[in-house]
């Protein structure tokens, strides 16, 4: 079972990484303030794993549906979780100097453009979207919708203001409890992964039913991302992670080992994968994505 | 004349921004991040003079179309403006304490959420335009992409950018020319004032004709509104203007006055004036937006 899960992911990305990649720089060609393209172009090819993307492109596939329906929703989903690390980086919020092994974007291009850089990136996936020819307006209106909702204050950005507050209330003495926790998760980095199903979904034109089965997926996959997250924050090195680890505990931050234990999580990481699996299997071609789902719990970096 | 435009201006703000108000703080009645919504609240009360979000409607209605079809664009643009002010008064940007006679977002909110702040606010605006049930979804895609390339790298961002390297340059020694002014301003805040007018007629559905027209004037009326703003700048104190003035002096900023002198920056904007002027001639219905064109070009503030 291990090593089938292996193989398929590995044949994923071998198969829609380049086409993400060959897409990625495209709207970006051309423009007339070279500074801020280079600032965005160097952070959108810092070599992510493109996981949104992926999953945004399977989840359309796993409905029987041609993936291209899906490129324009899988190069915006991107744009927004690269401006997303460029702000988090910053001196006012995580303060970070590396991430994927290079400087971060302020650390080269300085902070005033590294904002820029994001607000460009964000702006620009909602223009992705608009601008593409290949679905109908109907489609393009509701992945907008879709993606608007997840990545702004009601979900990513709110999730982020919830993860400030959070280290103010754990510097006051004040830890919150596993709910809220997760609510912080759910928002900060779960609210994006499950975007990148349920646009895959309506640009593939999925029933109600099936949409809303790969929206409650998405939903699971983000809470076992985040686990897994703070797993291996708690337990690699900086090296394997090509970023800063234990920062958590440095930081005094809340995570579920620390609420949970190293046991407790790895326990809880199990049922939400399961419990995507088992959501997952309901829809016509889900392969892929069950794969997916093991992988990432199954993850050393 | 004087008088005519006059009345007919505060006529006009009268009767639109009570609407405009109303409608400002609907989005965000829902949510889960107190303290990131506080900070959003408090940039989009603090009493600005709505232009964008005016000439929006003013926009549809020169066709003789009902504003109600542009009030979520007109909210959508507030929005985009705000969050542009915010980010802009960032110690990395241009490092304000003061905005409309207030605080500004960081100095009440800290840092990290006066960036969380601008990120909402720019991602809900095209969250207002997706979730407009008034507007069919070809109208909806349309408004989506006039803002999207408006406000992003090709246009408002990308501007902030060629202005933080100006400085740059300007430090170096390397002052540039009126061209190169020209083309920043043109970004930084031509290209939202004149959305401002095209989006109006593309949720009008103007033909391409009238929507060329208000796209041309908006950019002759961007023009005019940036000269303005550095003569004003450069001749009123802060207690009229509610914001820090002679700044750009105090910069060594290159500024409309500074290539053209104070008399030929009042040739220039008046030629820009009556420029925008001729072309809103030719719509069915143009008295207030010539009313305002006026209005803006002898504005005191």
């Amino acid at each position: 079972m291990t090593l089938q899960f292996e193989s398929v992911v590995k044949a994923d990305i071998a198969r829609l990484t380049p086409l993400i990649e060959s897409r990625l720089l495209t709207p970006l060609s051309e423009g007339e303030a070279p500074k801020l393209k280079d600032s965005m172009v160097y952070s959108l090819s810092a070599g992510g794993k493109r996981i949104r993307p992926i999953l945004c492109l399977l989840a359309t596939e796993s409905l029987g549906e041609p993936i291209e329906l899906a490129v324009s929703s899988a190069v915006a989903l991107e744009y927004i979780h690269t401006y997303s690390l460029i702000h988090d980086d910053l001196p006012a919020m995580d303060d970070d100097d590396l991430r994927r092994g290079k400087p971060t974007n302020h650390k080269v291009f300085g902070e005033g453009h590294a904002i820029l850089a994001g607000d460009g990136l964000l702006t620009e996936a909602f223009c992705i979207l608009a601008m593409d020819q290949g679905l109908d307006s109907d489609r393009r209106v509701e992945a907008i919708k879709v993606l608007s909702q997840a990545a702004g204050w009601r979900g990513m950005v709110g999730g982020q203001s919830l993860d400030l507050e959070g280290e103010v209330l754990v510097e006051a003495g004040k830890p919150y409890d596993y709910e809220h926790l997760k609510l912080i998760h759910r928002l900060k980095t779960g609210a994006l992964l499950q975007a990148s199903l349920e646009m895959g979904a309506v640009v593939g034109g999925a029933t109600s039913n099936i949409r809303g089965i790969l929206k409650e997926a998405g939903s699971a996959l983000g809470l076992a991302f985040q686990i897994k997250d703070d797993i291996l924050d708690a337990t690699s090195t900086s090296e394997t992670m090509g970023k800063r680890v234990g920062k958590d505990e440095v930081k005094g931050k809340i995570t579920f080992p620390k609420l949970l234990g190293l046991d407790g999580s790895k326990n809880a990481l199990i049922k939400a994968t399961e419990q995507a699996i088992m959501l997952l299997g309901q829809l016509p071609n889900p392969n892929s994505l069950v794969a997916w789902a093991r992988y990432l719990a199954e993850r050393t970096k």
